[in-house]
């Protein structure tokens, strides 16, 4: 196993070179970022605990160095900002190998690549427990253009990207042994896709952004529930989901319920729906309405069958097991 | 223990309020920076490990805390710039309860307050293993302006700031069971203050890029020597320390290879040496020349007793035990 500085040497070789808005990358005690006039940094960070959010046997070390990013990139997306550089942090147990190390850098450099994304600076350090991966990211978006938690209004229609509950069903498959070269089924491999290859939302941020269709946005990490929960605890307001129009081929509970789908949900005013509609046609991407928000003090609601229940949010909490 | 949701909660209201450069700090998919017209943005991140970087003994939950945010301040304080915002992520043991945890943050928001550096996001999780603790930190500095590694020419002087070695003696009475409440000397005392409760130099690195002075520096977090080959690799070029200028109360050993001293460690072209003068009589810190850099090729040595030998990257390899 080389030496920390025998690493560092490595993948600064192997990460672009610093341009556009990374002035200064891997190499010094910081990296140093031009951002464009007129516009604001964002910035987030997440942290991947092994046996917490994923298992070693589940996907391969280049899917999980992948999976590092776009989750990160998922933040961005509900920002409706433009990814710029992310900065790694590892705490590496002896079990992975160089050639592991390699390939999860693989992955990761990979989807940065892709979204336009630097590599500008990280941290390791071996451990004597489980790997932990942490992912702070920065971004650019148009100065008080960010789109935030907290602006939706009461008549916003509620909108989520793609489909749900595949993720939670994929994890519940992975966690009972399959894995994706023993997947059977479509709908199987679907699934278990979706969970170790999450496809983060950056171009829909970005249209919500230049469109200004969108009033607020969040990214489904934790679930549905939780995820509708922050949107309306920010916002101040209330909110009803229609069960019949959730877009999933899985059960209700893992639509509601289950994280990690890496979607977006977002408010928009009803003026503005045909903005939806172009982006949707635009970005070959299922936009579905939802829901609505409703007035303060209403709570969070779904309707089925005609008949309304509290939505309680049973999304995921790493603390609770 | 509380809900990953309550612990946001709890951390949000003691955090200060968005303010300034901070425009949405915790409580969204990202916080939002807004960069001063004509900086740039600096950011890095930074990994501590318990057994690797720290162990719980040593000291308390409050000083450890503050600790985590001092060491990235420093990466700050060696780029010249002024720190903004922090972003911390926690992989927490079921054996840290939330009484050694909220201390943890009155440490870490306290310093934070002191630097003016807002809390504006992070991440927890569970972990089976050691506490780990990764700070992602941005601060910003005048476009063009930042102390980068690669600027030192040969005949510029190297100089360092306070005194070296205490962090490695104090690190060594930790290892033995001494504590801060056990020191009996104010010598060990101060060793062990200086390892537990580092005082990043960000007062000087602003005083270095507002001035001009340095042309390159480096915060000493591997250890003189080591730091030292890092910015003779980056600046393409050699040179020498002279073991009698060293300013250490400690052995020639601790001051040369010891790490965490979070000192800055800066290239001084001589004609440019009165503005450092200056700069230790304002800012009250001692500012010691301990040798000269050399043309490319020339090597990293220590001058002593009047013989040269090559200076060894001794420092603190995270991989090396």
């Amino acid at each position: 196993m080389g030496s920390e500085f025998e690493r560092i040497a490595n993948i600064r070789r192997r990460a672009s070179r610093p341009a556009g808005a990374v002035r200064l990358g891997i190499g010094d005690d910081a990296a140093v970022l031009h951002p464009e006039s007129g516009f604001e940094t964002v910035v987030s960070t997440d942290l991947l605990v092994e046996d917490v959010h994923f298992d070693l046997s589940w996907s391969t070390p280049e899917l999980l160095g992948r999976k590092a990013l776009a989750v990160s990139l998922s933040d961005m997306a509900a920002m409706g900002a433009i990814p710029r550089a992310a900065f790694l942090s590892l705490a590496l147990p002896s079990k992975l190998d160089d050639e592991y190390l390699d390939a999860f850098f693989s992955g990761f450099l990979g989807l940065g690549d892709r979204f336009g994304v630097t590599l500008a600076g990280g941290d390791f350090s071996s451990t004597s427990g489980p790997f932990i991966v942490n992912v702070a990211i920065t971004g650019e978006v148009e100065a008080e253009r960010a789109l935030r938690r907290s602006g939706a209004q009461p008549g916003d229609l509620l909108f989520v990207s793609g489909s749900l509950g595949s993720s939670a069903a994929g994890l519940r498959q992975l966690q009972s042994g399959m894995t994706l070269d023993t997947a059977s089924t479509g709908m199987d491999l679907d699934a278990i896709r979706s969970h170790v290859a999450p496809s983060p939302r950056v171009e829909l941020g970005r249209a919500l952004v230049l469109t200004g269709a969108a009033t607020a946005a969040i990214d489904l990490s934790d679930g549905l529930s939780s995820d509708l929960r922050h949107l309306c605890d920010e916002s101040g307001i209330g909110a009803v989901v229609e069960a019949s129009l959730l877009p999933t081929h899985f059960s209700l509970e893992d639509a509601l319920h289950g994280g990690e789908q890496y979607e977006l949900l977002f408010a928009v005013p009803p003026a503005l729906v045909q903005r939806i509609e172009l982006i949707a046609h635009q970005l070959k991407t299922e936009l579905t309405r939802i829901g609505r928000f409703e007035h303060p003090g209403a709570g969070v609601w779904l309707e089925r069958d005609g008949r309304g229940e509290v939505l309680e949010p049973r999304g995921w909490d790493h603390f609770r097991s």
